[in-house]
């Protein structure tokens, strides 16, 4: 069976920051994968682009937010499509769960991966989190014809919010992603003028590889990403 | 590297009931495996030899034990340990302590699997579990010459209780058996007049195996083992 | 005072599964008994009849569905009403809670059962549960006269889930049903071809009596059905 | 910068019982302080007056309860708003939201205080918590020019429910209000007839400043408010 | 069967102030009780004793203690036993372990009531909950002849520790204790010149009662004393 | 009442790692503080100086990290005092919680600092913090003569383990050390050759100061160390 990543995003930058190591390294693998970015996050994650220019239209920075985040994904290898539902609010409605189970339905992901349930610092992550589990167990759980196209259950992760301890993210998988850090950095720069972000994440990515060699043992790990599983997996083996 | 599987059970006959399964997959990956039974379970697990006989003596009860679960680990190929530190009190010590990490440290297992942490119904499940989580780590988390020979860090699962839910554990981790279903039940036939226990776990696998399928939606696991990761996972890949 | 017991589910089979022997051993008890199904799970849990037939229209779905749960509820000798709300997805209104609340308010429970909490494998149940959890604390919750009828707190609880660990569900209380198992099976074989889900509750009431066993030194208890409270009990006496 | 105390109750006596002794202090301490009353619990929270006259109408009752807490209000020395969204069902909308929203916006507050999460006895407190935490983040997460005015994020808490333990109250933060208890009895006394409830939340105060007492060891607090931090705090130093 | 309440408590005050309404009650019940007192707690709870006149000698506070304890006990109605364990610092071994698995073989009862499993206020607390924990379950869960004399299993409650929330005590079984509350008071009076601490948990008697009747409905509830279940119940209804 | 700070380490290396800001926080602002070290870390915490040097003997090593911490101590400006209680395996007797009392009685802190509860990388953090729990309340909650001299209640922290989400460490207070990170630097510098580790954990120091940004908004703060509470605090008012 084909492998399949599709990663659910409330804002246009949280994949890169996020999971583009493991987009890429799954893509390595020769899976396919899909980015669906609810909003721009055109208010609440712009700021940069505000303080240049104070005077921009909220349609001009939605146009270079998508500029940049269809550039990220075109280095990491990735299709990207972008919902444009708004954010400070973003509000979800059955429409826009209905809409969002066809896109899951359309591309029969193996693997979701989206935020984590709680997020005392953003109103939007958790909303992403509750629209993705109903879509998905819309697009899965029934067995039967349903009012919507029926496919196998995906494996189902939370990738790691900006504070985890807070956020009650516990990582249970980590990802080794050294092969394809070059390619997360490169996808990093494109987004606009946050070098601090960049620097960020990039720490992030050092200090979850330290985390996995003393996990593991396996010392050639130079960075990773850490995620969370929201269902149990299903082995042939122990090992 | 070779991969290697441990099981600790308090009492002999715990690796049959909860891990059999996963023990016969691991050998027919081509693992080694290696069974520590902590204790006969002289008193507390062997009901049935007392009530067949009142008059036996500890003793004799031991020897039947340690017959049973060695026949059980012939029919699944692995090898047994019996520590006989008794039970109904099982006394942790220093010394045992530093027994049990010298056997870790000379088998360098990959995976090492015990109880729950928690056991409202059995006081010698959770002594078993905090003596191999204190083995495990004064084996593997000094990185450097200690009192105790050093080797990688072993991946570690809590197995099954009687009483799941009660016991605080949530599996994360389902093992398909159902290739060696046979074995199990062939394995779990040696330990004595016990037919209701081995319907019981007969009926557990099998139940087991229906949340795998719904969890995955691989319709053709029949029988399964579930357990609980007790550190998280390094990966290559999300797939 | 009357003692009353008020189950409610999300499709109209959650009942005989789940709470079947409780609700037959409260009409032993000389309760009355009423059973809410909110939907008839035409799509989420009609598997079967869409595998004989996938022809059926939705509505075809439904009347049979009616009628087997009907047979069911008979065969118990409990009233059962029929919201028809739709599933996969279920959509609940304020419209939909007031008329959950004046059910309440109409028949006066002294006890409701309903869905855990959490389930993340069906869309539905957590719905069915926050409905129940507002409807309850409409009909009970304000000590004078409000929008809706006023009625003692009913006991609260959460009947067992498919997959409990991962609901959340921790048991608390167990029901003997061995003196109504009969009826409990006999239910069960009206819910049409599934045979499988028959042999499936069966084994769990046996399981679970073992628990009840366990926990509480009564040899006698044959089956029994396991159920969490959402609120403390208050009793005359510790014992 | 100006100390600013916002406290958000779901009914109009809510600030009285649970917080009127921190904001009492809070302006003996030069701060500035908002009452915000969603409803005036005129279905919920007025048994009293209801069993005085039950032909009273919903208006009046409103009328009443709209007097006393503007009394309570006027003893503490605090502005309060009341929003009139009805009790027994309130109801939460975007627009209510947006309301609230544009309240903490003009407040600037730098701490916020509301219901805790869950509550199994009340149907708006919950409900209560959730706007006050979306309305909170609205107006401070964005870090740039949104749809809200955008203020620096206010610290937040809880103040503690009627029964603490099933709402899942965990106090970390106990207030001495030793000095300001006279004023908060005054207000108690505003509240109608409940003569009963000035009672038991005098024993409160005092039962808090006996844990008070023992935590830290400052023989002087007799009487104490306990509250429940949502988000950490930020300090200059350990002590 | 006979219904017999066992009362563990670290200090021989713990059964007055916890727990003399529950054994009042079930000796009004005709239940049989017994209470073991692990220490006098000569050091952690004499503060009254010392203050009235510090050249005391360790022995002379016991020999009070014991006296008033004794008193208390006879007012309930019921056995005491005092195991002059010492406190600051309890200490327990393997000795004292089987001393109190035997005690419970002796007594045989069916309803054990101890400490909570977490107290950061009090060293003695936990360890009582230990030792009660594990006595019980060498009593009761082997199943066959063991070392220690096999019975029932009996339910396992905790009483109330002073600071519910910080103890992670959540009460899930409320006691009505309104027609024995005068002979709380009066234990409560033997116990020396605390006259705080009967009106503090005097306090707590009607403040829970208030609780179990927004919890019940029941009315008539004066006092009650609150509790938390350590095992499930079985029971042969769900009213 | 002057202030003072202890912290306890199970290692001679802990308390530079994790804490060096706070207590050079805490002496800039007039407090006292002293440092203990359970053990030198001389075979679970020095790869360095065995990788140098595998022929070097245990004495050797412990010199080495003697004078290391001492001179680490030195910069900051805080006494330290070293108990050499080894490690891997670490043992704690009833000897040392009493040692470890009157270490606690003498210093009268007002504010102890140690490990977190929970670590499953590391056997002997657990033990310091249980250790440390027991002490603090031997020397403080008894509240009457007893064996042990008897203080205030001390505020108890956990400071931030290597790998906090797997740690259950959620932190609650961020302490500002931007004007003493300098300090931290220079006393990292002291602890040998592991260079890695003073850049990884001045990177941490800059990752919690983004987080305490952005949870107050105080736009100054450069460094913060990450600490949880164990117990509540007491304030003066809420602000």
């Amino acid at each position: 069976m084909k492998k399949k990543l599709l990663v659910i995003g409330a804002h246009s930058g949280d994949f890169v920051w996020r999971a583009a190591g493991t987009i890429a390294k799954a893509i390595e693998e020769g899976g396919d994968t899909l980015v669906i970015a609810m909003s721009y996050g055109e208010r609440g994650e712009s700021g940069e682009l505000w303080k240049e220019n104070p005077n921009r239209t909220e349609e001009s920075v939605k146009i270079i937010r998508h500029e940049q985040a269809q550039k990220a994904a075109d280095i990491l290898g990735t299709p990207i499509q972008f919902l444009d539902w708004g954010d400070y609010p973003m509000l979800i409605s059955d429409e826009r769960i209905t809409q969002l189970t066809k896109i899951i339905g359309d591309f029969e992901p193996t693997v979701i991966m989206t935020h984590s349930e709680k997020d005392p610092f953003n109103p939007d992550h958790p909303l992403a989190f509750q629209a993705t589990q109903r879509a998905r167990l819309l697009s899965s759980g029934a067995g039967v014809p349903s009012a919507f196209k029926n496919i196998d259950p995906p494996v189902w992760y939370s990738f790691e919010p900006h504070q985890p301890e807070l956020c009650g993210f516990v990582p249970d998988t980590f990802v080794d992603i050294s092969s394809v850090m070059d390619k997360k950095l490169a996808a990093m720069s494109c987004m606009g003028a946050q070098t601090y972000l960049k620097d960020y994440y990039a720490e992030l990515a050092s200090r979850r590889a330290n985390h996995a060699r003393r996990i593991s043992g396996k010392k050639d790990i130079k960075f990773a990403e850490a995620h969370q599983s929201q269902v149990p997996r299903v082995v042939s083996s122990i090992f």
